[in-house]
C-alpha cells in the first residue's frame, strides 16, 4: 500500500480535529492534582463550559471516561430500578442511551420517529399528556443524532413537556452539537446534560460532562442505583464539583483551558455561524450530487439537517464504504462510516470543530472524486455550489 | 511568589513524570477509531500490557476513566448483591475499593492489618478456613498500598487462598505497583487485576484497566449488578476486547504504545532492578533523617517497604504539610501528601516510573532542605547514605 | 478583526508544510553535539541526504544559515576576487545569488533569459564557446526559479558546458526543486549544490547545505576569499563534514532524521510523482481561470512549469497583493507574494514538501473564491478541471 | 549498554535544558515570514532582547547561525584588512574569535591573560597607553570564557579603555554570559555584542545575534570586508532589523517569544540572583572535594568564577573524560568536557539557563559518585556543602 503523505483530512463527526494548541497544552508534565494551582485551573476551565452551556445554576460534574460515561451517570444518579423514562427514539445514539437506561433497571418507552425525520415535538406532547399518573420521570433526548446528521428540536421538545404541564426531568445528550450549535441549559429548562470532550470541544476523547440542575440534584439524592464511580453524591460540595472519583484526568483540563479560550476568542455565537456556513456549504454540495442520482443528504427536512455533521445517504445498489475506503486510501480524507442499520447506507462527514473552508471544500472534492472511482452516480458541481454558498 | 525555574520535580506517587517520547506520542491528531490501523495499534499496545502482567489466558480489558473506574468494573461486573468478600485492609485504598463494593451490594468483610505493617497470609489463611460454608466470593488486596508505601505479599496471599483449598476470586489491585515492581497474573492465580495508566506506565492520568482470568470471567456471566459502561460482555468477545462503551481513548494508546516500547527495551527486570536501587537509596536516606529523630519510613518491616514510593512519617509535633509546602515553594519539588488520618502525618516520595538517580537525589537533597527550614529535627548524612548504596 | 479558525493552509513555496512527526521530533531537549550518539544521528541523517542528492562522492556540508548562508559559502569557497563566472539569470534568486558572487569580488556576467522562459542551454553552450581563454571559472544555474515557477534543465546545461568542452564548475541551486523533482549531482556533473532545509526537506528554515564534488573542492584550496563559518577546510575531513563552526543546529537534524525516513518511506521517485501530480493539477486549474481572462501559469512553455510552485500571472489591471489578503483574510489559506518586479503581478501557489490531493483542492478551491471577491475575472471550471487530472 | 531512563541532566555550559514552554512553543507550523503578525511577533520578541541587553539605541541584528555566525558578522562588518584588534587572550573562545579575525585580515594582537586568571583592565589600559598612533580599532572581549568558567570584568576593562582615551570600539562576546549575569550595553559603552540562542536565552542552538552601538555602525560603513550573509547594510533601516538575508528562522523567534516571557516574568534581576545561587553552591561542592585532592574549581580567583558554569581541574594524572564517561553512562548526566588544552584536565558543569536547586543538586551529586567510581580522590561533604549555601 502506497504511504501517504500531508495532513490527513479527518472528517469524523467525532473524535474531530484537535488543534495544535489543544495539543500542545496537552503535552505536558503531570502536576499535583490537589494543589491549588491546578484546582484553580480546572475551575476555570469548568467556568468556561459552564458559560458555553449558558447556565448559571447548572453543576457540572466531570468524568475520566468517554461520553457513554456521561450517559451511565445520567441515569445511575437519577434512576431507581422500575423507574419509567421515555425515550426519544431516533436513531443509533439515542437507541443506546435507551440501553443504558435499561440496564440500570428503568422501565424504558421509546417514542420512534421515522427514518430520515426530526422528533416530533407534538408527539411527545401527546405521549405526556396520556401519562396521567405522571409515571414518565424523565424525557430523554439526544439534540444531534450523531448516526443521521439530525438535529432534533430541544427548545420545542421543552415546550412541549411544558404544554401538558409534565413534571418529567428533561435530559439532553449534546455530545455532538455542544460548540457546535445553539444550546442553553438554563433557557430551555434541561435538567441534566450529558457532554464529552471530543467533539466540538476538540479535545481528545477521555473527558465526558454532566451539567445537572436542581431539580435532578434532587432526584438524584433519592435515587437507588449503584453507583460510586459517577457518585455526584461523592463529588459534589456546594453545588461545584470538588472531588472526582480518582485521579482526575488532568491532561484534559489542561486541553479544556485552551479549548475556551479559543471559542471565546472567537466568540461562542461566530463558533456557530461558522458551523452553519460550513454546514450549508456541504448540503449545497450533497445536494448537487443528489440531483444527479448521487448520495443525498439524509434528513428529509433541511431544517433538521445538522450543522455539526451531514450523513449521505447512498444511491441503492451503492456501498458507502467503498466511497470511504477511497476516500481514505487515495486521498487520505477520512470519513465517518454508517451505523448499525446505516452502515454501508451511509457514509458522513463531518465538520464540527476546528474547521474552516479549505478544510471543508479539499475534503468535499476529494469525496467527489471518490465517489467517481467508485463508479457511484452523482450530480456534477458539487464544489462549485459549495463554494457558491461561501464566496 | 516567586516564580520558579527549571524543571518541577514530581516526586508524587501517581501521577508520576510522563517521559517525553509518551507526551510527544501523545501530540497527536485523532484517527478512526475502527479503522484497521487504529485497532491494530491498540492491540499490539495491549499485547504489551499482557507479557507486563505475565498472562497468556488474562483478557485486558481498558476503560477511558481513572483507576476507580477499573475498581468499580471489578465489583460491578463479578458480583451480586449480597455477594460476601474479603478485603485485606491496609490502608486508604483497600478501604476506598471496599466502599466500591459495598455500594455495589457486596457484604463487605475488613480483614484488618495493623498500621505499619504488611497484611499476613496467615489472617487471611485463618480467616478463610473459617469460612466452612464457602461464602467468600472473592479476597481483595492491594499489591502496593499508595497511602503508606506498604507492598503487600499477593503471591503469599494465593499460597494462604490455597493452603486451606477456597475458592474464592482473587482481585489484586497494581495501580501502584504494576511496572514497578514484580507482578504474575498467571503464577499467582491472580482472577482479576486492577491497573491505571499513571502510575509505572508513565502516563497520564485517564486510563484504566482490568486483567480477567477465565474464572473471573465465568463468574461476571452471571453476577447481577446493573453495569454497561463497563460492562465486559459488551466489550470482549473471542477473550479480546473488541470494543469500548463510547469511543476509546485513542491518545492513551498512543501513550501506551511508546511506554511499552520503553519498559521493553530498557528489559521489565531491569525497570524493577532501577525501582529497588532508588528505592534503596530513598530508604537509606531517610533510615539517616529518622536516626536523629526525622522522618521515618512508614512500615516497620524492611521487606514490607515498597519499591514504588517511600511514606515517611513525621516526628510527633511537626507537620507534613510544612514540610511539602517548602520543598514546592522554595526548591520545585513536589511531594505527595498524607491521605485521611494520614494527613499532616505522612509525605510521600514517589519513586516510580520514569525516574533515575539524579532526579532522585536531587529531590532528596531538596527534602532535606525543607526539612531544615521547616524546622523538624532529622539526622545528617542523608544524601550521603544515599549515594552509598548507589555509588 | 475576526479570528480564524481550523488550519491555515500554508500554500507559500518556502517554508513548507513542516509534518506532525519532524515538529515532534524537533521538539525535543538538547544532547551532547560532541558525544558518539549525536554525531551517529548526524552523520546516518546526512548520508540520507546523498541518497537524495544521488551523489556517491559529494562532501555534504551543513550551516546553521538561511539557504542565502549555503550561497556565500559557494562563492566564498570557491571563488577569488576576480575571477569570472556566468550566471544564468532568470530571476529573482538567481540575481540575488549572482549579487553574493559579486559581493565576494567575482566578476558576474549575466546570461539574460526572457521573461516566461526557462533557461536556454543553447544559450549557455554559445556564451562558452566564446570564452576561448577558459576564464569562466564557474555556471551558476538555480534548478527551480522560485520566484517565478519555472523549471531550469539542469541536465541539458551540463550537456551545453560539455558540448564545448568548457572546463567551468557548475554550481546548482537546489533550494526549491529538492525533494520536488529530480536532481542527480553525479549524473548531471554538478559541482556544487545548494539546497535549504526549509522546501521539499518539510523542515523549518534555519540549516543549508553545500554538496561539493571534488573538482569544487579543489578549486576552494586555493580559493582566496577570506572566510571562515562557512570555511570547508575546518569543517571537512576525509571528505566528511566532522565539525562545525560553532554550535551544529541540532534540533535541524532531528528532523532531518524524520524528514528523510518519511521520503525514504514514500519512495523518492513517488514523492516526486506527488509532485508532479498536484502541480498538474494545479496548472489545470489555473488553466482554467486563464480561459476566462484570468491569473495564467507564470511561465510560457508548460515544460518549463514548475512541479514545485506554480507563480500566477494576473490579468492587467489587478493587483496580486489584494487576492493573497483576501485568501487569507477570509479563508486562511496563505499565499507567496511576487518578489521585486513581479511583485503585484504575481501570486504563487506552493505545492511542495508535504502535500496532498485534499489540501491542494481546499487551497484552489479558496484561491477562486478569492479571486471572486477580489472582482478579478477567471474562467469557471478551475476546481472541475484540477479534480479531473486527479481523479 | 543499558538503557537510560528518566530525564538525562543536561549539565553542559550550552546548548542548555531547553524549557517546555519554549519546545512547545517552537513545536508550530510555518507562517508568512513577510506578513504582519510574524513581523510584529519578531519586532517585539527583539524588543526583549534590547531590554536584557539594557541598550535603548543598540541595533540588534539577528542571524540563522551558530555563536560562531555573530562572531564572522562583528568582524566581517567592521574590519577592513590590515586593522588592528587587540584580542583579551583568555582562553579557547577568545581566540577563537581572534582567528575569525584574523581570517577576515585584521591584524590581531593576543594580550595574552595567565591560566586561571580573569582578564587584567591594566593590562588592556597599558597596552592601549602604547597605541600612540591609535591604530587599534577594537578591543575585542568574551565576558563569560565558556571553555574556562571565568567570568572577564567587562565594566573594568571598559574603564581601561577610557582611562587612557582610546578611541577603539569596544566588542563585547556575551554567548555564555547573557541572561546569566550582568551585562548593560549602553552603560558599560558597549560597541558591538556577540550573542546567541542557546544559553542563557534557553533556546536551541541555531540563532545568534549583534547588538551595535551607533560608533560601531559607522565603521561598518566604510569597512572593506567582503560580506552579504552577515551584511548589516542589507538589513537595517532606520536602526531596525526589517531584513534577513534569506528567510529568517522563525521557530527561533516563536522560542525567544516564550523565553523573553520566562525571563520577564521571573525578573532578569531575579534570574541573576539563581544563577549566583546555583554558582556558589557548586563551587562549594567542588572546593569540598578539592580539600580532598579532588577537582578544583579552575579560576583561582573567587571572584573570577562564572556564574554560568564551573570548569572543574582535574588533579594530576586523573583523565576528566572517564569521570564524564561515567556521569553520562551510569547516571544519566551529561558533563561539559575540556576544550583543547584543557581536554582531559577538566569537566565543565554548566549551570545556567532553565535551572533549579534539585536539577543541580542532583547533578553534584552523581558528579561525585563518578568521581567515586573513577577512583578519582575527591574530599566528601560536597552535597552538604552545597546545600549549606542553600538551606
Amino acid at each position: 500500500m502506497s504511504v501517504l503523505r500531508g495532513r490527513q483530512f479527518f472528517m469524523h463527526p467525532g473524535p474531530t480535529n484537535i488543534p495544535d494548541r489543544v495539543l500542545r497544552a496537552m503535552d505536558a508534565a503531570a502536576v499535583d492534582f490537589t494543589g491549588k494551582d491546578f484546582v484553580s485551573r480546572r475551575e476555570k476551565a469548568v467556568e468556561g463550559l459552564k458559560r458555553m452551556l449558558k447556565t448559571k445554576d447548572g453543576v457540572v460534574i466531570c468524568y475520566a471516561s468517554s461520553g457513554h460515561g456521561a450517559w451511565e451517570a445520567s441515569v445511575a444518579n437519577t434512576l431507581s430500578p422500575g423507574d419509567k423514562v421515555l425515550v426519544c427514539a431516533a436513531g443509533y445514539f439515542s437507541e443506546n442511551w435507551a440501553r443504558m437506561a435499561t440496564a440500570f433497571g428503568a422501565e424504558v418507552e421509546m417514542l420512534e420517529t421515522p427514518e430520515r425525520h426530526a422528533v416530533d415535538p407534538a408527539a411527545v406532547a401527546a405521549r405526556l399528556a396520556k401519562d396521567d399518573a405522571r409515571e414518565i420521570k424523565a424525557v430523554m433526548i439526544v439534540q444531534n443524532e450523531t448516526a443521521t446528521g439530525t438535529m432534533h428540536p430541544v427548545p420545542a421538545v421543552r415546550k412541549a413537556i411544558d404544554s401538558v404541564g409534565h413534571p418529567a426531568l428533561f435530559f439532553v445528550d449534546t455530545i455532538s452539537s455542544f460548540c457546535s450549535y445553539d444550546f442553553r441549559m438554563d433557557d430551555w429548562g434541561v435538567d441534566l446534560v450529558v457532554g464529552g470532550s471530543q467533539k466540538g470541544l476538540m479535545l481528545p476523547p477521555g473527558m465526558a460532562f454532566n451539567a445537572v440542575s436542581e431539580k435532578a440534584w434532587n432526584a438524584s439524592q433519592s435515587a437507588r442505583n449503584p453507583r460510586r464511580y459517577w457518585d455526584w453524591r461523592n463529588m459534589v460540595e456546594n453545588r461545584r464539583q470538588v472531588r472526582f472519583t480518582g485521579t482526575p484526568p488532568m491532561h484534559f483540563f489542561y486541553g479544556l483551558e485552551a479549548s475556551v479560550a479559543m471559542i471565546e476568542e472567537e466568540g461562542l455565537e461566530n463558533v456557530f455561524a461558522r458551523h452553519r456556513r460550513l454546514a450549508t456549504a456541504t448540503r449545497a454540495c450533497v445536494k448537487a450530487w443528489a440531483a444527479g442520482g448521487g448520495p443525498d443528504v439524509f434528513p428529509l427536512d433541511p431544517a433538521a439537517a445538522s450543522d455539526s455533521l451531514t450523513a449521505c445517504l447512498m444511491p441503492k445498489g451503492h456501498n458507502a464504504e467503498e466511497v470511504r475506503r477511497i476516500a481514505e486510501t487515495d486521498f487520505n480524507v477520512a470519513l465517518g462510516r454508517g451505523l448499525a442499520q446505516l452502515e454501508g447506507r451511509v457514509f458522513r462527514i463531518g465538520h464540527m470543530g476546528d474547521l474552516n473552508e479549505p478544510m471543508l471544500l479539499g475534503a468535499l472534492a476529494c469525496v467527489e472524486m471518490a465517489l467517481k472511482r467508485a463508479g457511484v452516480p452523482h450530480g456534477s458541481g458539487g464544489l462549485d455550489a459549495a463554494m457558491a454558498t461561501l464566496a
